[in-house]
Parts: structure tokens; sequence; C-alpha cells
């Protein structure tokens, strides 16, 4: 009767780490997600070695939990996020998925091919510069309640130009692996469907529930509403990924679209507790998959350092150039809640390994860089986020 | 970027199959439990194909959500029950488990030495008949709103001795395959180390608790609690399948000695939401298991039929009998409470079939009937429930 006893165990240590870790970045006035994956990082193969690589492998348990944790993260940040407030924000937001998309593509491809890489194979090594993984930003700006600010607007709409321009950029480079060359007409109809998925669902989806969402009502089971807004952000976080979007895409649409119904208030505080249980699984596995001996071989941890010097680099100049309408601070803090690579450049990396144009090496450098990007952020954008407003923040 | 495509969708198709049974059976005025696990039939082998028997073994992703679930539901459960209300029925709850595991042991003894098997087989058989699954009934009992009735205070007491007796049971079953002879003093060492367990932690815990629990609150983060009892809760479940014992039994303590704190009604609010999304993994994925194919089989299902009379009479007299202290209605309810062999009859048969003491037959025979137990107990339960006490119905 005690078959679940191992996978218990490995659930019990994520989620104690997760919460001892976090415990200790607050108290050193650290945002709780930062403590989370540096608990990963102490629990997995760098230190202590209770989780190892096998387990959080793709499809396995704790994957699936951890994607379920960021899925609701963002379902929850959709729910803190009216479309009226993105429309504003939108010209900016645009700019800076273009230019935070671009910049990094530009730097990442002469880097590599700078180290000796041919054009093909730089280029595919440069799409692992660019997509900004937004879960780690998100829980940020949830952690420090600034989710109504203009700057967190603009991240947000970002992030989903982010995914589709990455989207986007995979698919070419990995076309001109094959020597096939680029079919223009096949990628305009995959903008043109993760487009359409988008604004259908998004302005229509809005549409509907702002005109009537009594019917979510059921006054003899408070959790009705709660189970219908859960069904539509697992089917459309399901969805999104048929468009080749990443699944927080769909599940932040969601979240959105619950964000109009009458019944947000309380769906805000329901998922509370499920991001509670669920978000420590990311943070802490995605803390888990860095592997420190890594750093021992010097010149692997130097081209790891040049690496996440680009990275960081290229994201913030492309966020800031993009919101340099904003004030000059805010612009900032747009480019470095742009900066995480997180869990999605570990999946472009492992793409690249297993058709065999990245060397094990990259490969390592790459997924290091991810989660590199995704360690430092947290720290600068609470610092930037917490400091006072001073004379010299001027609009520009 | 769309690597968790498949398992979203899986997991879409098992949340929403959920939703659908359940609003369906309440609309036929039957527990919205029956629904899922109808759900999980229709979605399962029997009848759509969508989630297959490799989706939901042990250990897959489906698999460990389902655990999790029903830990969470114990554990929702054990917030809802003082240590000092089971106190109160202790002694009843000690007959109830004794008796409903003595008579299912040696109706199914005999059933199984009946139809040819040899005793040490049989008695192996006839341990699949024992074990309750807590689960069902707990969630037929919570939906509606019956947990603090005394029949639900003697059926969690029972489902708790029930699972000690049934863990020893199988352990000397197990060693008598092996023509070895019991191990006295091994199996009292198991005994009181689960006694130990549970007392130690359930008393100590609950104490403590009573004592002080201000410790839990942080005002600065109003999940903080619920953070500190779900790690609780996941340890003890953990620390109970050391003992033996099932997980939800550790869960359902640490459910128990939260229940004691001061933070009790909002934890109990918390787990709403938690129970929404997880639970209905456990229900659909039972009803998964189900596969109807081999009912068409006009020999197996015959068997089949008796096989589950007999699991079904045998726990409702021992449940009865035990129970008839209290009103004739409340032994009735008790005794039906008990008939769910769900998942751990599962467990026992899967055990049988691997030590190669079960024959396919008998292994698919005891995995229908224990499922079959699960399916008919809500509609009876909830029956017997609703009905109005009349006046035949005066205490014994």
């Amino acid at each position: 009767m005690h078959h679940a006893s191992d996978i218990l165990l490995t659930l019990f240590i994520v989620f104690i780490a997760a919460q001892i870790g976090s415990e200790i970045a607050q108290r050193l006035k650290l945002p709780g997600v930062v403590g989370e994956i540096a608990a990963g990082c102490v629990v997995g193969p760098s230190v202590l070695g209770w989780i190892t690589p096998e387990q959080v492998a793709t499809g396995t348990p704790l994957d699936v939990l951890a994607e379920i944790g960021v899925v609701l993260l963002l379902f929850s940040v959709g729910l803190e996020t009216r479309l009226e407030d993105l429309k504003k924000v939108g010209k900016v937001a645009f700019l800076v998925g273009v230019l935070g998309v671009l910049v990094p593509f530009g730097m990442g491809g002469l880097w590599a091919h700078g180290n000796g890489f041919d054009w093909s194979r730089s280029l595919f090594i440069a799409a692992a510069f660019v997509a900004t993984s937004a879960g780690i930003t998100a829980r940020v700006l949830q952690e420090l309640g600034a989710l109504q600010r203009t700057e967190s607007k603009v991240i947000l709409g970002a992030a989903v130009i982010d995914d589709i321009l990455a989207m986007l950029l995979l698919g070419v480079v990995v076309s001109l692996q094959g020597g096939e060359g680029v079919d223009l007409i096949h990628l305009l109809a995959v903008l043109g469907g993760a487009i359409g998925f988008i604004a259908v669902i998004g302005l229509g989806g809005a549409r509907v529930m702002r005109w009537n969402s009594r019917w979510l009502d059921k006054p003899q089971n408070p959790n009705s509403a709660l189970a219908i807004v859960l069904a539509l952000c697992l089917g459309l976080a399901y969805v999104s990924t048929l468009f080749g979007l990443a699944a927080i895409i769909g599940a932040f649409l969601a979240g959105m679209i619950a964000s109009e119904t009458r019944q947000q208030h309380t769906l805000e505080k329901q998922t509370q507790p499920l991001l509670a249980l669920l978000t420590p699984f990311f943070f802490v596995i995605t803390g888990s998959k860095i592997d420190l001996h890594l750093l021992a071989d010097f010149e692997a941890s130097m081209m790891l350092l040049v690496v996440t010097l680009i990275a960081i680099a290229s994201k913030l100049i492309g966020g800031y150039l993009g919101a340099l309408s904003l004030r000059s601070r805010s612009a900032i803090i747009v480019g470095f809640g742009m900066v995480p690579r997180g869990e999605v450049g570990v999946v472009i990396a492992s793409l690249g390994l297993s058709a065999g144009v990245f060397t094990n090496q990259i490969y390592a450098i790459i997924v290091a860089m991810s989660l590199l990007t995704a360690m430092v952020t947290p720290p600068v954008l609470a610092w930037l986020l917490r400091r006072p407003v001073t004379s010299t923040d001027t609009p520009s």
C-alpha cells in the first residue's frame, strides 16, 4: 500500500525546500522566488543531489506539476490584468517585444559566429537568446504587488509579442538547419494563426464575459465558477500550444478573460491557495536544473559569464529602447523584466541538442545562462521597484 | 515550445470530464463523485479510450496528481474532524474496524477456497476483500455536509483501524505465500510502529496546536499558515507510508492536527480550491481504470457479480455489527460507508498479480469489484443520509 512512497518524499522535499528558501530570501529583503530557485539549486545535483535530472525530465510527474504551477501563475496574473489596460500600453509593448527579440537575436548571433560557428548554427544559438520566460518576472511583480503599474502591463503585453516572434524565429532557424530555405507562406500562416488565436480569444472572450458572467454563479456551489475558469485555463493553455505558442500564453488569456467577470475578486482569492501549493514546484524545479559543477571548469565558466552578460545586456537594451517613451527608470524596469529566459531557453537548448546543432558544451552553457538570468533578475527588479522615485527620474 | 502539449490535453480532458459528470450526477440528485467516476469510465478504455491504462499506471503524472488529490481530500476531511469527537466514538469505531476486516476476510477466503484455490492463495485473495478506501466515502460525506454526524466520525475512526489491520493482514498473507510461516515478533513490531505513529502524531500534534498556534500567523503573508500545514500534510503522508500505512492516513492526521489551530476556518476555506482542482483527478482516474469489456464474457461477469455482492455484504455485515450500539439506520450507514474498496483493492490485486498468486482473471475481477464497490456506494449512502428519520429508526 506504500506504492506512492517515493514520489511523496520528493514532493515533500520540493515543497519544504521552497518554503525554507522563500523564508530566508524574505528575511534578506529579497523576493521569495529567489529563495525558491536557490533552494532548487541546493536540493538539485549541484549540492545535495536529492532531485536528479531524470526526476525532472520532460513528462515526469515533477515536470507536469511544474508546468501546472506556471500555468496557474500566469492565469492568476491574467486575472489581475484588464484587456483595456493592455490596450493602453499596446504600442510601447509592441516596440518592447520587437526590439527585445531583435537585439538579443543579433547580439547572440554575432557572438556565436565570432566563436567559430557557421551562420546557420549561429542563428539557432541566437534563437536561444531570444525567448523571455514570463513566469519569473510575473511572480516578482505579483509578490511586490506591482501588477497594476504601467511597467508591468508593458512587460506582460511585450511577453505575448515576444512569444509570437520567438516562435516564428525558431521556426525559421530550424528550417534553415536542413538547408531547405524558409517557406514564407507557411511562416505567414503560422503568424496569422497565432495572432488570430490571441485576438479572437482575448477580445471575444473578454467581450462575452463583460456582457454576461452571471451564468458562472451557482448558489449551491461556491467553487463552480472556479471550476469553469480552471477548465478554460487548461483548455486555452492546450490550444495555444497548437498554435505554436507557450502554454502560459493561453493561461494568461484565460485569466484575462476571467478578470472581466463579476466573480473576478472571488476567483483571485480562490487562486491564491492553488499558487501556494503548485508554483513552488515550478521554481524549485527550475532551480534544480542548474548544475553548478559546470562552473568548476575555468574556460566554461568564463564563456558562461560572457554569454550571460550578452543575454542580459541585449534584452535590457532592446526593452529599454522599446520603452523609451516611458520615464527612463520605467524603461529600465521594463528592460530587466524581459531578461529572464528560464525554462524557455532550456527548451530551445534541448531542441538544439537533439537536432545535433548544439555541442554539449554550448547546450550546457545556454541552459546555465537561461537559469542564471532567471536568478539574477528578481533581486534587481525588486530593488528597482522598491526604490523611491527621485527627481532624476523625470519623464524623457 | 509545445513540449507540454499532450499532457495539457489529457489534463483538460480529465478535468472537463469531471465537471460534466458531476453536473449530470447532481441534476439526477446523485452525489457529484458518482458522475466523476462515471465520467472516468467514459473517457477510459471502456468507451472512448482517451485515457489509456498506460497513462494512469503507477508513477505516471496522472497517477501522482490523483494521489495528491486524494491526499488533499483526506487532509480536508481531517480539517473538519476534532480528535475529541473521534475519541468519543472510539469504541464503536474500533469494533467497526475490526469486524469490518474479519467478516470480509472470512467470507472472501471461503469463496476463494470454494472456487478451488489452496488456502494460502485463498487468504491472499481474501486480503483484497478487506481494505476500505476512505476517499470515496469521505467525499460523499463532505459533499452532503455530513462530516459532523456521529456516523461519519465512526466511519473515519474505523477507516484508520481498518488500514492498520489490512496492512497487518497483507503482511501475513504475503509471508504465507513463501511458505515461511509468520514472524509474530515482526508483526507485533509493525503493529506497534503503526499505532505508535498514529498516537504520537495525532495526540501530540493536536496538543501542540491547541496549546499555541499563533506562530502560524504571518500578517504579511495570508498563505503562510496554509503552506506550513500543506508541508505537514505531504510530510505525514510520506511518513505514514514508512509505517506501512496508506498515505491518506497521514494526510488525515495532518488535517486533524490543523483543525486544532486558530486558523482552522481560514484553512478550510483555502483548501476548497485545492480540492476543486485536484480531487477530480483521483475520481476520474479511478473510473478510467474500470474496463467494461470485462463484463462482455458471461462467466466472468457472473463471477464478478458474486464477488462484488460478497464484498458489499461482508463489509456491510461487519460494519453493521460493529456499530450496533448506534441506531439501526446509523449502523447501516456506517456499514455502507466502509464498502468502497476503490484504489486500495486495486493495489492489493496488483501485488497479487506480480507475486504470481493471482491469475489474470482473478486480478481483473478483484480490480473490477474494487471499482464497482466504489461506484455503488455513493448513491446508496447519499440516499440513506438524505432520507428523513422515521419512527422505525429507534435506538436499539
